[in-house]
């Protein structure tokens, strides 16, 4: 599909997306860039990437990936597309100030997709990178006023090839929910985790429950903070609202409200049958 | 090692717990009983209990399990106590209430040993249960003043012999440790979804980091109401000072703490990766 493809950031997802594009030959060569040269190093020795360049190289490739931590995409989308003439296409979990950073320096013609695959683990780095992390997940691109019709085309189609079911979404409202369903339970997860940390060795008892949310605590602390801080707004809005339903569920046990308390815990179960589908 | 051993609730627990004693040999015959007597046909149609049989039947076995939600264990602990010669142990996940509650009837030098497995699913019912859910787990022998040295030894080796590992820990602390370990996560998994439940249908994607959650909200309404109510003063203290902490980071993301809020996050990661040794 594409002679070559570069890519900025060769992680988890850079990593992982850079070996679909390889399982699935959508390029002939794959160019790296990363700002660690260890990670450089890694991805090159793991197969990752076919060869090592700087941004003015990357930047004459077809089709380029930004998957850095969200606080540096939006300068390394103005570069690469200042210097070159590729498609470039961002996974950045955060996007609406991504974009206006982004259409303020290039204008609206620019050659960029806004996009974030939804998927992950809690690992990072080019050695967490694997071929299939994205088969069948979702990839949301969210389009700003003015982008072409056709690069939308080009973009949602390289990634159903790559196996991914896209959508489209409004980047406010994406950053929005993302805010609720993804950066609220890294939120939620972190704290848990350091409430217990504060408690005596006795506290050190982990059970089912708790194992379960100290999984995405495991995630690198710079690209959370990044995360935390570019969807500010959003994220405290999701805390706000969270300390209301804990307060919630509080009273209703203090009250010993029996009935109120089995028909709230009953909701979340119906719920959780219905997303499971 | 026992001749006949009753099993009074053939849930989850009351039913692997029974199927683990049947593959390791530790009773020559098991008693059934259920307020449920759906309950019971299943469980003797999947071969988890030999009989079923009435209170004053199970209270002749040797060793008696009570699995019953937490509020109705004492009154069985101490009607199985009054029947019969039985050594009985309970497996409820709040222990102090249901001490008191036993030891106020029926004294100090009853036949009883709280404990409390380590181990769980978010399915509920006989159909539920397999041999092999308690293989290495913890379990917590939380034993009353005055209890005979003989009965946590007996219990000890019994739960040994079912592949357990067996800890003893005081039930105030137990109760305290397991608000915040177990109780406390299970709060947090049923207000996260039904905040996420409140939103309009655009807010169910669901990443990594919300599907983790919401496995423990599928958990029975009934057994953890119960749970929540017996144990209402950690819990309630726990929900406070998780409020707190969630109350702190939020500062620190309205801060732009960028520094503080690294460190933060940084420090669930080593205790993470501290607690998974």
């Amino acid at each position: 599909m594409f002679k070559t493809v570069g890519i900025v950031g060769v992680g988890l997802i850079g990593g992982s997306l850079s070996l679909s594009i390889k399982k699935k030959n959508l390029a002939e060569r794959i160019f790296g860039f990363d700002i660690s040269g260890k990670n450089i190093d890694k991805a090159l020795s793991l197969g990752i990437i076919d060869e090592a360049c700087d941004l003015d190289c990357i930047s004459q490739a077809e089709l380029v990936l930004i998957s850095t931590p969200v606080s540096s995409i939006a300068d390394y989308v103005i570069e690469v597309c200042r210097k070159g003439k590729a498609v470039v296409l961002d996974t950045g979990s955060v996007k609406k100030p991504i974009i206006d950073k982004v259409v303020e320096a290039c204008g609206r013609s620019v050659n960029y997709i806004p996009m974030h695959p939804i998927a992950g683990t809690e690992n990072f780095g080019p050695e967490a990178a694997f071929e299939g992390l994205f088969d069948g997940a979702f990839c949301i691109i969210t389009p700003f006023e003015g982008v072409e019709r056709s690069l939308i085309e080009l973009a949602s189609e390289f990634l159903t090839s790559l196996g991914m079911v896209v959508k489209i979404m409004d980047p406010s409202l994406h950053d929005e929910v993302f805010g609720y369903v993804s950066h609220l339970p890294h939120v939620i997860a972190y704290t848990l985790v350091n409430l217990i940390f504060g408690k005596p060795r006795e506290f050190r008892f982990i059970g089912g429950g708790f194992r379960d949310y100290t999984r995405v605590a495991a995630s690198s602390e710079f690209m959370w903070t990044d995360i935390f801080l570019m969807n500010k707004e959003n994220v405290v809005k999701a805390i706000e609202e969270y300390i209301d339903e804990l307060a919630f569920i509080k009273e209703l046990i203090e009250k010993d409200d029996r009935t109120r308390l089995i028909e709230y815990l009953k909701m979340a179960r119906v719920f959780k049958r219905e997303i499971d589908g």
